[in-house]
């Protein structure tokens, strides 16, 4: 599709009145529109067709065919006639209609137009359409397939009708979704659903617009709000008219659709601090970090050391703990350990905290990256000089000369524990005295259940099976939440009680976990994975959190982490889905599995877990596809 | 499993007062059976390691350590204790517990044992024990993993709990069932559907033992017929008892059940003929045949010209319509031409017809394999001579020298139309009569949805989605049928009012189909696959059939045909499900495709089909994995 000038917004103009590509262009541009949609078959020549008419042979097309392909390809949208019937259950009407719709999208590809818009059927279930449809897709090279789903205002179907025809044609990327919405907008979850589907275009009808005070077309509160959150998505928008001159509202005519579409994108809000920093990462996959056995880039320690708030709260939790530990006015000398020292941050917010509550401190830096330990010397040299030791070691093993009053980390993972925080923390607090202090004190993982057909495209589209049990960090943006998230599991620290020596067999095994959350799906819907968060408690109330309900404001150090699901499972509204999660390790390694199991409540009649069909398989079986090196 | 002198069923004995595999050796031994089921943990291990006393250590094993592996590997069937806490909600004992499991697997497969038994918990859904089973079988390599499923009287659990193991265990084909059978049986659909499942072994407690009038023990009549059900699938069979001299029965003692399992076996029924034939085929996947595309080899001819039903139906319908056609005492020569020719049965069969029925025909036999062609002038020469003119071509494209009064073909597929009846004889009308009669004069295809965990697990194993939809032929036996076969389309010839030649373009497309089946589902159960079948009218009344219902007695030229899902489905009792099936062709090929999707009946507030979850994909789009050539 051609862009505004100036970049920005595409908005295109569909008028029902015009079949005709040079008069709909003429239109279009007169009004600003950017596109137009067209139907491919002239009117009149389905019902000539379908009622067995030869004459009208080949030359179903508008008149325009003169026109030259890239005017097409540039502006015409083509909109594909004669689906409807195609699940009539007429045998003869289906083939023909059949037959009529491959001839279209012959045609659409031959002139290069840049996408195709199939109708759902309004008769039938649709199983006949999807299976035209997706032998089209096949015929699609640089044409997209977009599906018109008009959400109606009562139930939700629409959804349903989108979810059958996607399951069918096989989770097909090339097929995505062209949403029109009514004047009533039905209630708001029937809304959000859409924003984990590929909508690639919103269609707006004219009647969709109601009229300001000075008559011009404007959207409702909800179809604003609405309106925006797709916009981030980069949809297209289409203006649908009946015709050029159609008055539905007083003022402004055609050009006031588009003008204002245009001015609801250029005023929507600035995105927060750490959309910005997300900005190009959203929905995008990585592959978690794997800090034991690797050695982070400086350029990782540089990103990630910009957080405003995460040493912040680092240095208040610090600076809480030395009030608490020393009286005022004491000479004693605090310990205090940073385990993973990186470059230094925690050092310096150390020191920082150590000044502000005027205590002092003996400072050891333990780092294991023999690069950034380069840094901390030269820090120690330039900035810190004797009130830090660096010491190049992993802390799993290092002897320390004494005992630490307060052990610092930043081991954290999206998932809290999947840096093998546990682990190492386990090892290091050997060298902490009995009352010592962890800072953080505890870091609990919560999970909820996730549709994104977005992501599961991203992660299925490797073809493979171990893509398919690996979990990813990913700024979450073309997703929808099935339910609150609920907490998984609770590591604390130090962890009192632990007896065995770091390195003896079966030292890790007490960090293993299993736990089992249940959601009660209030809605149909297809889940994709399992969307992962943390919340650490870094000192009595000095938390920082990437749950969505209390994440840390402008904290971006962390995007939240997603667990796939190989095969999606359809949620029906009223069961519940419990998602088992395994923390699971041997002697080089440690992994996670998990699993979706539908569940009736429990009843009269039934026990606490009546067993229904449809479960997940296991994911990642022995940490076969995914694992985090000890 | 050391199988029993003189071949024959292997019958085991586990034995609940022996915890000692001399002990349990001598009195199996002694009492004929063949193996024997020992528990790997001795009595009270479990109890002490779980209440934390560490003095048992790692010898908790049976005290006979020293018997040789043979010894064990021969005869010891393993039994693993402590999976019933695994899903307990007590972490630290399921830890525990997992960790007992995985001992004892490891002690098994150190031994060589043949399988270990696994008993699913009491408490839970067991998805604990499910990770605990599924880790296990990467361990296994000689060894088999069976799991105790006791049939429960009352409802279907016993069923979904071996259902959602397997699910989350991804169908793992290591992983089998021993299925224990209760003194009372449940409903006849709630053991049949365990026909459809890889049942290893079946274990019969004493006291699921009646005593007959001279007090020995036997089984009741329920009891017999579903063992003798199993035994056509090899199972093994394990007689459970409480002591070597516990009184149930009042004679014969321990040697009398095994004895009465021994002699159900022998006096088992004899195999039907078809059965007879099909031994060794049960559940073998064949790929269909592509009879236009390939040349039939001498060995096939000669198999299918041995089958003693379909050739004597084909000569009754000939005779038939020789004496319809022709009025006594005429002289008229019908002219029958045989399409598809083969190595001349139904020649034959047309003269003896015409013998028969007194009247005078002249026969063409027109085959296009040209090995075929050798046999059929040997014959001409040395049997037939003048009544019978050999055509080398393929029918699609003769130029006959004068029309047909009959036409006879074989050319039905397991499916009625796969092996391109309606292509071959659409082309071969062109020479028969206005008014002629074409052999047969219909056929029509049957599908119903099918549950085999087998058939799953054999097209699975490939690896790749091409197999996963491809239709087999295959000799059903490990398999659940989920409804009576419902009609799916009916070619009907001569074809009349066909127009276009041979040849033209979209020739074939008027044999395009499309159709859709519902099914009520009486039953939770997995749906793996579609069985296909056909019923075809020769003439008039005389058929021949392999519809289950109607299956002509003793003809075994054709099995089933199965259509499996990429994805198995889980249907629950009252839902229903939509076999929609497509014939598609272009201009070289034939072929099928299909999808399942579930639906709930009409009523009053919903819509003739509504919209619910968990459809499969469109199988075999475009043909892109099979299809058969033109």
């Amino acid at each position: 599709m051609a862009s505004v000038e100036g970049g920005g917004l595409s908005v295109g103009l569909e008028l029902a009145s015009a079949t005709d590509a040079t008069v709909l262009g003429a239109v279009s541009t007169e009004a600003g529109y950017s596109f137009g949609v067209l139907q491919l078959l002239r009117p009149g020549v389905q019902e000539a067709i379908l009622a067995g008419d030869q004459s009208v042979g080949q030359s179903f097309f508008p008149s325009d065919l003169q026109v030259t392909n890239a005017t097409y390809a540039g502006f015409v949208l083509g909109g594909i006639s004669a689906c409807d019937a195609l699940d009539s259950g007429v045998e003869i009407l289906q083939q023909k209609c059949e037959a009529l719709v491959k001839r279209q999208v012959q045609w659409a590809t031959h002139l290069g137009l840049s996408a195709v818009l199939f109708s759902y059927p309004t008769t039938g279930a649709g199983v006949n359409f999807a299976r035209a449809v997706n032998h089209t897709l096949s015929m699609l090279s640089y044409t997209q397939a977009w599906v018109r789903i008009c959400i109606e205002s009562e139930d939700g179907d629409s959804w349903k009708k989108w979810n059958l025809l996607r399951t069918l044609c096989e989770h097909n990327t090339k097929l995505s979704v062209a949403l029109e919405l009514p004047a009533e907008l039905p209630e708001e979850s029937l809304l959000l659903q859409w924003l984990a589907e590929p909508v690639k275009a919103v269609i707006l009808p004219t009647s969709a617009f109601i009229a300001n005070n000075r008559g011009f077309p404007v959207l409702s509160k909800r179809h604003q709000s609405f309106v925006r959150k797709l916009m981030e998505q980069n949809v297209q928008f289409v203006v649908s008219a009946k015709s050029a001159d159609e008055n539905i509202h007083p003022s402004g005519g055609l050009p006031a659709y588009q003008q204002y579409i245009q001015h609801l994108y250029r005023t929507r809000p600035e995105p927060d601090v750490v959309d910005k920093f997300a900005s190009g990462y959203h929905d995008y996959l990585q592959q978690p970090l794997q800090p034991l056995m690797d050695n982070l880039e400086s350029a990782t320690y540089e990103v990630f050391e910009k957080d405003p708030i995460k040493y912040q709260e680092y240095e208040r939790a610090i600076y809480r703990a030395l009030l608490d530990r020393v009286p005022d006015g004491s000479d004693r000398v605090t310990v205090i350990m940073v385990v993973g020292a990186g470059r230094g941050p925690l050092v310096q917010r150390a020191l920082q905290a150590a000044v502000a509550s005027n205590r002092k401190v003996k400072v050891y830096a333990i780092e294991k990256n023999p690069n950034a330990v380069v840094t901390l010397r030269c820090r120690k040299e330039s900035e810190w000089e004797d009130l830090v030791d660096v010491i190049h070691c992993d802390m799993r093993y290092w002897e320390a000369p004494e005992q630490a009053d307060i052990l610092v980390s930043e081991l954290l993972g999206s998932f809290g524990d999947n840096e093998l925080s546990p682990e190492c923390l386990d090892g290091a607090q050997r060298f902490l005295k009995e009352n010592g202090i962890s800072i953080p004190s505890s870091y609990t993982a919560f999970v909820s259940p996730l549709s994104s057909t977005k992501l599961y495209h991203e992660v299925s589209s490797y073809g493979d099976n171990a893509h398919l049990e690996t979990p990813y960090v990913v700024k979450f943006r073309a997703v929808h939440e099935l339910g609150a998230p609920l907490p998984v599991w609770t590591f604390e620290h130090p962890h009192r009680g632990l007896k065995l020596e770091p390195g003896s067999p079966n030292f890790n095994e007490h960090n293993n976990r299993y736990s089992k959350q249940r959601f009660q799906i209030s809605q149909d819907a297809m889940m994709h994975g399992i969307a992962g968060y943390f919340e650490a408690i870094l000192y009595k109330d000095v938390m920082i959190s990437i749950h969505p309900k209390t994440h840390s404001p402008g904290m971006f150090s962390w995007f939240p982490i997603f667990f796939p699901l190989k095969v999606p499972l359809y949620l029906s509204t009223g069961s519940s889905i419990e998602l088992h999660f395994w923390r699971m390790c041997d002697a080089r390694k440690v992994w996670y599995e998990w699993a979706a199991v539908p569940v009736l409540p429990a009843s009269d009649s039934t026990p606490e877990t009546a067993l229904v069909g449809g479960a997940s398989t296991i994911h990642n079986i022995g940490g076969r596809s995914y694992w985090i090196g000890l």
